[in-house]
């Protein structure tokens, strides 16, 4: 049975349990959104969230711990450390959207424990309200080319007209094998509380952090919240990442002639 | 101690346990048989378990989840999703016979999962009063050829005679490894609970999804079940996977002559 | 907490508890002396321990079957089946000694299930009065040599000047690196249960099934058990396993020679 | 749940629970100062907790046994064993300072059992009320130089300074992948119990057992406990190590020379 304790004001937590809760603040949110980006491919999806809780200036109300998160200290820049964790931020929009944030250091270390995290993060989801789960990945193909394409999945066919009216590709049983992790567990553990859930996969080479797949993202993420949203800080990421792109693009060509190369070699001998 | 939850109509699941079982339908089977065919080698058993379900238009009655099955969702046509999970079909053979046919995505990835799992699709075996159980999979050899042998194990040495005559050929102590996973672990555990099982292992290379050696087996099941089923679609997936095998013979065999090449130079230097 | 589940007679065992103990026959012993044969390095420990219960015709008095030994069927003799397990067998000397022996499959699959499974079989050591134990098995060098030497280590220095007349060799903190597993367990749990026990280790490679290094080890425990046992089966088998040595060890050379080699071309490329 | 069992005098412990406490002695301490010494990269942290343990003699006072640690025994200086375990020794410095030394055989194998393990230790600092923890570590570089340098990491930022005039060198968010194991995990899970500590990483290659880097991390701690350690053995470990290195600096040396030599040859292939 897995162990879920919120801690009271007074409480000093263990951390054995499988989720130890922290509330940092109350807020009151009107029918937020809510919007995963816990790392995973490329980092697309926690390149976004991190970026929409610097432009938002968002604030964390939550913090996750769990023993299905690597045994590990963070160091911080104070050169003060935290525990691995993953937390939750809040902010209003101007338009009047409210925004729950799911971010964190690292995904469950265990099978069990994604289950368990999910439906941790589902329980929040609920008790804020939550109208609408946006979880953001990266969709690696292997291929060091920038599409700037964005795959969906659902847990409701009435979103998929919606969707690609923001660009967003639809392709039946893509990704064929499935989507792993929290941003896929999302959306089935919310069908069934009745939380409309989506799905938004950059496509990514799955080599590098890839900022440039998470522009793509953040430009359909921000169409279906009817907000515009800063980019500068990820253009310049991406900008960075260009050189090392181009460094693994060389390297590669540079594999594959020598590998040929090799194989004449071994044929003629 | 394993944490087995049946859904009630009303309630609704965090997907946390052990095991979650959705009964969708209630039927009234007569002693049927159960098929299982999970994945594993060769994808034999799944082949040969959801081409019977295709054929025979059968209905999925239970839907089984576990949080020892992978943590994703998988992508369906429409592009919604669901979660990982087994499933079982039911359907009325025009001989009389009733069918329970067990499948899924994936089996358990823990080691204690395996155990909770098979004893669940035991107790709903017995609940339908299942009067005898064919767990289908694959024999790797590692060998790309095609014997259309059929190898069986069972938990009562009664049914060898009646299987050897459907061409099954049964070998001491064979396969020597034992037989891993959900198509060996049912048959002692359904042993205990009088219940008589037989395992079908089609011959495979181990390298590839092979419905050729799921045509052996599916011919085996059939005449087992005093059915004639209808092949094709098993027959053209064979077909194509033929190329593949072609592929794979020509790499072998250049592989080969490149080692021994290979060997050759390095006696020389 | 362990689940640890003795079945009544009419009991179905589900098999999903951490370990499930059925007891098939109850016998009377006389403080008797437990071996724990399960396989390890070399197969050593398995090697004698099963040569004793064929030479002494012992009886199986009880199945142990634990959600952390390997999911799967072990295929017997008339191709039925029965589930992954450790055994206990019982027998009576000439001399008046009394064995309980304990064997099996394989170990746990899982580190707690090391020590869960090792407090059952020192529960059943005590209910049986054992007045000894002796874990069996092998020390990995990584040379292709017999050397026939048997390295002990014990719960109680007592024993160290009976074994050393057996042939035993007891050296400083060897082995090094602790004893993993079973063998090496069962003497610290043991010692709080006021049993003495023994692990007696022959000088294996580590690369093979090795009946020779069986032999040194069933040399010393025939001694310390004061009986004779016919070795027979063992030294056909080591004879056998000759050939395999004689083929590693040309390959070992060949090996050696071909690495020279090719470093020589390289250095002076 | 996490099951953590101190032993009473007359109880015979089963180690199956995730945590078994056998208190040894009773010794009363005066706000002791705890330190950290596990196993971890470069066995730097271990090398100073077991140099302090030797050179003031501290008794031990607790051992810690886990099925959380590896399954195996040690085997110690008479050939007897005792299981794998975690010890807390004790001791009374000159000037006044009291010491509280953790060490051990192994860190814990699975995630959980770090979260367990940790608050465990937290749980008998606070028994004796412990003032500070010091958690010693190595930070690897994989460059084979000695620089000396100690890394420092904190709970509390008001210990920066003080630590820092002991030539610990704070840099933010370094270690860049936070800290793994015990040492990392202790700080932030010290915190909210209100217990100062502070993590000293000796920069060390990563590739050997690093007494060089153990003797940094050992002049810092001796400035921090206001002592004088002599450090002999640690010194002549370093002496010995010392050819190692330089053996390892000339392969080193020789594999990149060959890998450029290798690199020529395969453009101009």
């Amino acid at each position: 049975m897995a162990t879920i304790k919120t801690l009271n004001e007074s409480e000093i937590p263990t951390y054995t349990d499988d989720v130890t809760i922290h509330v940092l603040q109350d807020v009151e949110l009107h029918s937020p959104i809510m919007i995963e980006g816990l790392p995973g491919v490329g980092h697309v999806g926690k390149l976004v969230a991190d970026h929409l809780i610097d432009v938002f200036q968002a604030t964390r109300i939550i913090d996750i711990y769990s023993s299905h998160l690597p045994p590990q200290a963070i160091v911080v820049d104070d050169c003060t450390v935290r525990l691995d964790r993953n937390e939750i931020y809040a902010c209003k929009l101007e338009n009047g959207n409210d925004l729950l944030i799911l971010v964190g250091d690292h995904q469950s270390m265990t099978n069990e424990g994604h289950y368990i995290l999910c439906s941790t993060f589902l329980d929040i989801a609920e008790q804020f309200g939550v109208s609408r789960i946006y979880t953001l990945g990266g969709y690696a193909t292997g291929q060091l080319e920038d599409t700037g394409t964005v795959i969906g999945a659902v847990n409701n066919p009435e979103m998929i007209e919606e969707l690609s009216g923001y660009g967003v590709e639809f392709q039946e049983n893509e990704p064929w094998g499935g989507i792993i992790g929290i941003s896929g567990l999302m959306l089935p553990m919310s069908m069934v509380r009745k939380i409309d859930a989506a799905c938004l996969m950059g496509i990514t080479s799955g080599y590098i952090v890839d900022p440039k797949s998470a522009q793509a993202v953040l430009g359909v993420l921000s169409q279906a919240l009817g907000i515009e949203v800063d980019m500068q800080a990820l253009e310049e990421h991406a900008a960075e990442m260009e050189k090392v792109v181009a460094k693994l693009q060389e390297m590669q060509q540079m594999y594959e002639s020598m590998s040929s190369a090799n194989e004449d070699l071994r044929y003629i001998g």
